[in-house]
């Protein structure tokens, strides 16, 4: 066997050589601290979870002295991990409000039974316990992410929550870039770079800020819901979005659902779903004093919507950034599925080609193969059957160059082969299918499948 | 770039080497020429689609007075290539009857427009006139494989066919085992060993035969259904059941339906639908003079069950062959979803692992990662929810030894890690998941991930 492994190698260096990821490293640069929204305080520190010694302990805390409106998405898994659980019972007993999440890395806390389901209240528990006598009891989300079936060496998280107490020598919960930067280094793991963003933007004259931070490299293909809706489980895409925003708890998690169907729930490393994927959103409302400044979608259903789709485009921003660091990623690639009967019908197409092996393995490749984006596009059950002979396929290239149409209306074009991989060859690139039914749209964000990609996976827990 | 690639390949290779695909040539090996049904002929050759030269036309016929009861399942992709639409047409014009089966390979006709149909149709035409002047017109059913998007070079394969007719010297049509082999052989494209096989079976005392071929090793993920239902389209799975049996078209049908599901429909490589899968079988009556021995479903639901049953374990046989040569495969493993409420949801739940990237890179690198499989099992909607604490996972080794528990009842087992290594390093596994809520099973085949899967298809066009 040893002696046609050389010959195999050699096969396969002759055709598709591996091309290793494109630099990643300036995804993540310095954000000015004024541009964090006030009332939060964080860090990030190395509590033993990690053998490497890395960051693997976030603490955020809202300071301002009313609770926060607290919204979330869990994943809709079937094996709910413990953390996923328990912050969905802390949603429900504050009325969707929090003061306080904390997040771990490094162990996922995912089928532990009754001790995982311990672990996970004592760090909400200890967590509460920073936020002074001001706080109810269980006013702390919780999120980890990590190996699945493996207990969390408690003690240790324990511990580095407690070093954040505020008579603590070792306290370094702060609220400029570096201590933003500590926590969202501390969400991850596969991750090559912490994906952090910072916006402001103004509503009707008021100015508010946005952050937020997330984690996810593989295990990325999220299907996330509001709580209490059947069947969720565990997760690896974790994310949090703070603001200073005042936002209605129920318009919160309406806003955060919505913008999380359109950016974390579009994305696709790998077609796989965890068992922990968490979306957070804080709204402190230190931006406002005035309470009729709190945007409500009854009250005001129109700065309810322009605060919706600031959430949405800065999710999806978010999003993108698992996307840019999937494992083995050597593409990143938007699919544009426009013209359909239904946003649904849209989005399950736009996730099929997404998800295609084939369609991948000929984006590493950089193969213009719209046979296998038509093939994926058909296999979908959808509410208005597809028409074959009004579906375009295009390229459009991402340095607004013009489109390359690969079919029209259902007839293959003769393609330009040194143009089609002329844009292909480029990191990023669009593949749009026009379904010509109707008028809606969807977008997905997906990577390609490389050698490296098999590398990693075929070796995770060793 | 290039700089880096050195140091690329060297961390490639110092992690999980590649391991080459196992022995596969002893799946294909003589079968004694009178285990083949009687009453067909038909034969192999090349006809110039393939540029190697190798076979790329396969012609069956039915030699019996009376046509041959007919059935076919078809791809439910919304683009249907050419001969699935026309196959569907001839079928409904001869009420589910057939004398003929014209096969190409090297060319889909997919997405070639009024072209392709014209083609499709013209091989048709050119195999009706093989079949003597007992023959009405349109009785000759047609599939073709390979590349999508190009027209077939249509005057080659029609004078291939015309090679065939009674009068030509170049006539090769036979029953003999070579005969059986050569058209085998014609339906092949990536596959690396034709795909044959026969079987001799009893019903109440009489004795049929049925032999049939099959061909796919990439863009496999069928989901075939009968003709006529909505949206189906073009296929890479392709395979043809001869029986000299006698069944009634209706029963024919049904029989094949059911069977489709329990085999072609239950296997994948890399989750990928095609636009041309076809499944067709021929019931030429030819064992037994005797028209009441014709098999019916109304007239004796028993013997039909027996003879469904035949077909369905005969369809899985064909369609684990095509997972044992999975593009770039090293393992075949085996998926057993048991305990649950509905085949529907067993049969779900068994799709979604057998196509889990993550599942199928820690498979490839020989890693008993539960983990994953738990993940993917919890990810599908269900009609009746899992409960985690009823859930468990075992690896059922193929050697008869015992079983190894990895996650019992909810709670992960304390792993021989060793244990679950060697298992793990046989070509041959199944992974068995109980779900303890009902007692509907279903099982699914399908193949690793591998390096060499995604050299092949990053390389396939050119």
């Amino acid at each position: 066997m040893s002696a046609r492994l050389p010959s195999l190698w050699k096969r396969l260096s002759s055709t598709i050589s591996p091309r290793p990821a494109p630099p990643k490293a300036h995804h993540h640069a310095p954000i000015p601290d004024a541009a964090f929204p006030s009332g939060y305080v964080l860090t990030g520190l190395h509590c033993g979870i990690k053998k490497t010694g890395a960051l693997d302990l976030a603490v955020i805390l809202s300071t301002t002295p009313k609770p926060a409106s607290a919204a979330a998405c869990f994943t809709r898994n079937a094996f709910k991990a413990a953390p996923v659980v328990v912050s969905e019972e802390v949603l429900q007993r504050n009325a969707s409000t929090a003061r306080a999440l904390v997040v771990n890395s490094g162990c996922a806390n995912a089928v532990t039974g009754k001790q995982g389901m311990e672990d996970a209240w004592a760090m909400v528990r200890a967590t509460d316990a920073l936020l002074g006598c001001s706080a109810k009891e269980s006013e702390t989300l919780v999120m980890s992410t990590g190996v699945i079936g493996q207990t969390l060496p408690i003690s240790k998280v324990l511990a580095g929550i407690e070093s954040q107490s505020s008579d603590s020598q070792t306290k370094s919960l702060g609220s400029d870039f570096t201590a933003w930067e500590r926590a969202a280094k501390a969400f991850m793991t596969t991750d090559t770079f912490p994906k952090l963003r910072a916006r402001t933007f103004s509503i009707d004259g008021r100015e508010y800020k946005m952050a937020g931070m997330d984690k996810g490299a593989g295990m990325i293909h999220p299907d996330m819901g509001p709580p209490r809706t059947a069947g969720q489980l565990h997760a690896t895409l974790l994310g949090c979005i703070m603001t200073d925003a005042a936002v209605s708890p129920r318009s919160l998690q309406s806003a955060l659902t919505y913008a999380v169907d359109r950016s974390f729930n579009s994305i696709s490393v790998d077609g796989d779903m965890s068992t922990n994927d968490t979306i957070v959103v804080l709204a402190n409302g230190s931006a406002a004093s005035d309470p009729a400044a709190e945007i409500d979608e009854e009250r005001d259903p129109r700065t309810y919507q322009l605060f919706r789709d600031e959430l949405t485009t800065f999710a999806a921003d978010l999003a993108q950034l698992v996307v840019r660091d999937g494992e083995g990623a050597t593409k990143f690639v938007t699919v544009s599925v426009n013209g359909a009967a239904t946003y649904e019908d849209a989005h399950r197409i736009a996730s099929r080609i997404s998800t295609s092996a084939l369609v991948k393995t000929a984006l590493y490749g950089q193969d213009a193969n719209w046979g296998r984006i038509l093939a994926a596009t058909g296999s979908v059950p959808l509410s208005v059957p597809i028409d074959p002979t009004r579906v375009s396929v295009s390229f459009i290239p991402t340095d607004g160059s013009p489109a390359l149409p690969l079919l029209v209306n259902g007839e293959p074009e003769t393609v330009d082969e040194a143009r089609a991989k002329e844009i292909i060859s480029v990191e990023d690139l669009e593949i749009e299918v026009q379904l010509g039914i109707g008028s809606e749209n969807a977008k997905y964000w997906t990577c390609d499948f490389s050698y490296e990609y098999v590398r990693i996976n075929g070796d995770y827990r060793s």
